[in-house]
């Protein structure tokens, strides 16, 4: 029996007004803006053997990542979009790469040309496999949307390189930055070599088993060492939880550590389960998603709140206690949203079920979009749920993770719609477009008509030229309370066709022109949190569909904190076409606390506010700061009704 | 006409039941232990000529200062509380600093000893004057409370060749860190030398009319610029705000910088309005007092809520902007609530109005003693209004300068309860005890006999051999809403007692055995905050009295931030003898959010909470972190009642 598998993104069109002019952005201007900042900031003149940087200039032993998830960037963009310029430059961007690989397969531009000193010397710190794992990801990638194997050549020389180094009876080491053990199982399903998915599962079972990285911080060069225990804290008090080290993998119960490390290393224990089955790996990993799901995900799917914990190692880009959700500083970093996703997808095909692709499709429309401004040229690293109106988006950061993997991510998203298992189709995402699936043999076209997330009805049509027995299954997201299903205009017992995954479970003998309707009301809902998180009691937060809303201080003359949300607030939604890029808006009467005696007095022992209606406006959390500065929040405080 | 002075410590006695053991425990345990560590860190080593630092112990350039601060706190004990032991430390560490002083007056041991390469360099950064400034306040204390003049020589030398250096017509400097500004002028007020207060004001008039801190920003070698860098920014972004040099004195209008620093800083404009009578120095204070008071205090008295803005030099340990007062992050340093202390003193004599005797009794009761234990032993630096657990105290501080600071002001409260000027005697705090008066040549003692701030009773008594007509003035504290007065058992009529500047004015002639009893009703208060403070909307804080209240996770067993408050709370007050130290417990009937369906779900669409009684129990702010850790909070959710 075949197993559950994403359908590539080379079979999907996405054609509809919300996803495609973002993809389309990605590619005319995010990925272009990308690789002009790869050659300006010397990451791409840095694959040139014998490099070295301009006085002033530093280089990074990350930067090859960069270069690499461009590539993969790239290659996804060309698989749907080809492009003579764009694939020139991913040809000679290759080339670079294939020309400073070392005899013995090497590749690392930082270590051939800057350091070559520290080679392997030190994988905690200095992100060599993980860079690596980038490479191979991005090897892939390009073999798989272009059939060409060129890079892929070169990674697994690298790859065979790191099994020679690090494999089995070899030393004991492992990334202190997790990546490289997705990339190797991804490589293994392309070439068949089942040395790379024992490589990666090696390097999984090896974590929270060893001293390796506390040995590694020893003896270190003075500026190196400052970073160490920057990251790592020292002696005794030494962080292994920071890369999930502090445990094995299987006894890992709570998430913890860089968060963006915990996602990719998480994401390898789902493909290692998927290719081995071991029910071990799969219950750690539905403890450690409930940990992050249910204790420790803002609501807008960001995850991680910690910047650095005051004068601690501890908690550096990551999780810290459940439950701590602290909005302002909120660190909630682009790339561990995005990881949420690349965690949520394969859990779903280990486990379909419709709480992962939840969790997916919260972090599309709210914590990794919100990453990229509208026009596509400007980043957060932060995404925190509330400003004081200080905090933006930028072109570039010095560390510049985010950017190209929002880029991979929107020129890929083709492959999160939809998933097949034989004569099973699963329908995840609503997106028009169209997807050919092949059923037995037989191939189908289904094509989706909607405008979600605006508007509640999706149209599915199905084309063959034979009648096909099959069965469709379509989400029922979570946060919908009345769905309706029309087959041919014949309305579906919903209560009946919800599976216990949360899908619609529709099998049939699907003829040409057959079409389903789904209907997902999609109310404004107020949202509540769990009353053990300190940040957001007495507050709600507004959604509608899976968009989550925050309101922006140019649209309401009263500072934001001064707003009172009542609990039966009725809201008006109107689609405003001009307004970024087009959006629905949520408008409603609430409370305004204003002082009808002004006074000058900080502290008054008479409660002397009062509560004037005022309009409020609320926009889609990613939208906000695109238009001018100003503060933002996502919770508002919430009232009872005055009746 | 002879000006408002303070009546001297030697001249008032305290015996009540809340000073009288925490001025013990200061002289019996701070004192000697603030000692200890001088001499076990370094400290007074250091002021032996010649001495060099032992392999890995670093020598701090301000280390002066707090030999200083401990010889100042020791003088005003001694001047109370006579003590050979201490005497002769005292004298010892004066012998230290005579000893290692240099022929032309010179006294830092740092740089006498470790930098002498630097002395007098850089003036911003390296403190020096800083030190002179309380070493200078040490020689003061120390001739007017023992009548030697051993340190006044020392540091009259001293402040003789900083004259020399930078007096009038010579080099163009004034200290980075503000201090010896309010020490030159009591060094005028103590031996009548003018210079020392022309010195004063030299150093005030140049703030904001030069580039000499930018200046001396260049060509710092690598580790001072890096915490150069740090403090001050540096190139276009150079922040002459952050010790207040962004504007002549008398320009400024918004409290900016660092926060001990503008405190010492307005003190000392106060110190030489005080002595000039200049009209525009005033208006100035008058502005700063405004913007600091109404709109950056906190409701315990503290200032300062910032530890160092995100990625900026900005706010280091100081001011941000209006209305900016978050709770679990607020510095609020207790040396910032002493500094408060200093200045609203002096601005009370410049001007006697109730205000500045409100603001220092807030900050005696509240923001400076919460910032040493009970016990005497431990010590905040930082005082925040919200704890999750993890802030306490600490025996020490690497920059220490807040023990001592305490330990001098807890030595020398005496000085703040009474002040006069002929026949105008005010009694400005309300503690147990009595005052010795020269009314025109006529010995008058005058008693207090209360148990404030817990009751709400004052009985004055006036003892003398001759009937003697003057005025009292008695401070009828804002907070009060309700006071009787009665003059041997015969009621005044307060309304018109009560003078514009918020005093009680008693004028007659005085008898021995006359007897005042005046009763300030002290109902628990809800405080509630001006609402363009977005952290404490919809939030209130207690107090009673002078008191202002907190509440600690022991007393509760549903977490602080679950725990609403109704505005019609009934509250009971008790005094507990034997909880720290013997305090008035507030407790009343709340609300706690529960669920009533627990349910693990992080949010939820439908409102689950429910809202049951709870008890509440509140104990006073500056009495929290004294017992087992947990979390705290000043300011509680307020909600409607349901009645």
């Amino acid at each position: 029996m075949q197993k559950l598998h994403p359908i590539p993104l080379q079979r999907v069109t996405i054609s509809d007004n919300f996803w495609e002019p973002r993809i389309r952005r990605n590619r005319e201007v995010s990925i272009p803006a990308i690789y002009q900042l790869c050659e300006d900031t010397g990451r791409l003149a840095m694959l040139h053997k014998g490099w070295k940087p301009a006085p002033g200039q530093e280089a990074h032993f990350f930067w090859d990542s960069d270069v690499a998830k461009w590539l993969e960037a790239a290659s996804y963009s060309l698989a749907t979009h080809p492009d003579p310029v764009l694939g020139q430059k991913v040809e000679a961007a290759i080339e670079l790469f294939a020309n400073i690989q070392e005899p013995d397969g090497y590749l690392n531009s930082y270590f051939i040309n800057i350091a070559p000193e520290y080679r392997w010397k030190n994988l905690s710190f200095f992100h060599e496999l993980y860079c690596a794992g980038h490479l191979i990801e991005a090897g892939v990638a390009h073999f798989q949307t272009t059939g060409k194997p060129t890079l892929l050549n070169v990674v697994r020389r690298y790859a065979d390189h790191i099994y020679e180094v690090f494999g089995p009876g070899k030393r004991v080491g492992m990334p202190g930055h997790q990546e490289i053990e997705l990339a190797l199982v991804k490589l293994f399903r392309t070439t068949g070599d089942s040395r790379y998915l024992e490589l990666s599962q090696l390097f999984l079972d090896r974590r929270g088993q060893t001293t390796v990285f506390q040995d590694e911080g020893r003896n270190l060069p003075p500026t190196v060492a400052q970073w160490y225990r920057q990251f790592y804290g020292e002696g005794e008090h030494f962080n292994t939880a920071y890369c999930q080290d502090h445990l094995p993998v299987r006894q890992q119960t709570k998430a913890v550590g860089h968060a963006v490390r915990a996602m990719y290393m998480y994401s390898a224990m789902a493909d290692v389960a998927y290719e081995t089955g071991e029910p071990e790996l799969s219950a750690a990993l539905r403890r450690l998603w409930g940990n992050v799901c249910c204790r420790q995900m803002y609501v807008t799917g960001g995850i991680g709140p910690s910047r650095r914990k005051k004068g601690t190692a501890d908690d550096f880009e990551g999780f810290t206690e459940d439950y701590d959700l602290p909005n302002l500083t909120a660190y909630a970093e682009t790339c561990a949203a995005i990881g949420m996703i690349f965690w949520n997808h394969r859990l779903f095909h280990l486990e379909p079920d419709r709480r992962y692709m939840d969790i997916l499709e919260r972090e599309l429309y709210n914590g990794a979009i919100c990453g990229v401004s509208l026009d596509g040229t400007h980043f957060f690293y932060e995404n925190p749920l509330q400003s004081k109106g200080d905090h933006h988006r930028q072109t570039w950061y010095s560390v510049a993770c985010c950017p190209p993997n929002l880029a991979r991510l929107l020129a890929s998203l083709g492959q999160y719609i939809y998933s097949q298992a034989e004569r099973d189709v699963y329908v995840n995402l609503y997106i028009q477009g169209d997807v050919r699936l092949d059923i037995g043999g037989q191939a189908v076209l289904l094509q989706q008509q909607t405008n979600y997330p605006w508007e509640e009805t999706i149209r599915l049509t199905v084309q063959t030229d034979q009648s096909t027995n099959f069965t469709l299954h379509l989400r029922l997201p979570e946060w919908c309370r009345r769905a309706e299903v029309l087959i041919n205009d014949t309305p579906v017992n919903v209560a009946r066709a919800v599976n216990t995954n949360g899908y619609f479970r529709l099998e049939r003998e699907w003829k040409s022109g057959d079409q389903i309707t789904l209907t997902l009301a999609m109310p404004v809902e107020q949202i509540e949190t769990h009353p053990a998180v300190p940040d957001n009691i007495g507050c709600v937060a507004l959604q509608r569909g899976p968009v989550v809303y925050c309101l922006e201080q140019c649209d309401h003359t009263v500072p934001l904190h001064q707003l009172v949300l009542p609990r039966n607030a009725q809201f008006t939604t109107h689609f405003e076409p001009d307004l970024l890029h087009g959006v629905i808006v949520l408008r409603t009467i609430g409370l305004a606390a204003t002082e009808p005696n002004p006074t000058h007095l900080l502290y008054r022992q008479d409660p002397s506010l009062t509560y004037e209606p005022c309009e409020i406006t609320a926009i889609p959390y990613y939208a906000w700061d695109n238009r001018q500065p100003g503060a933002m929040r996502v919770w508002i405080r919430s009232g009872v009704s005055k009746e």
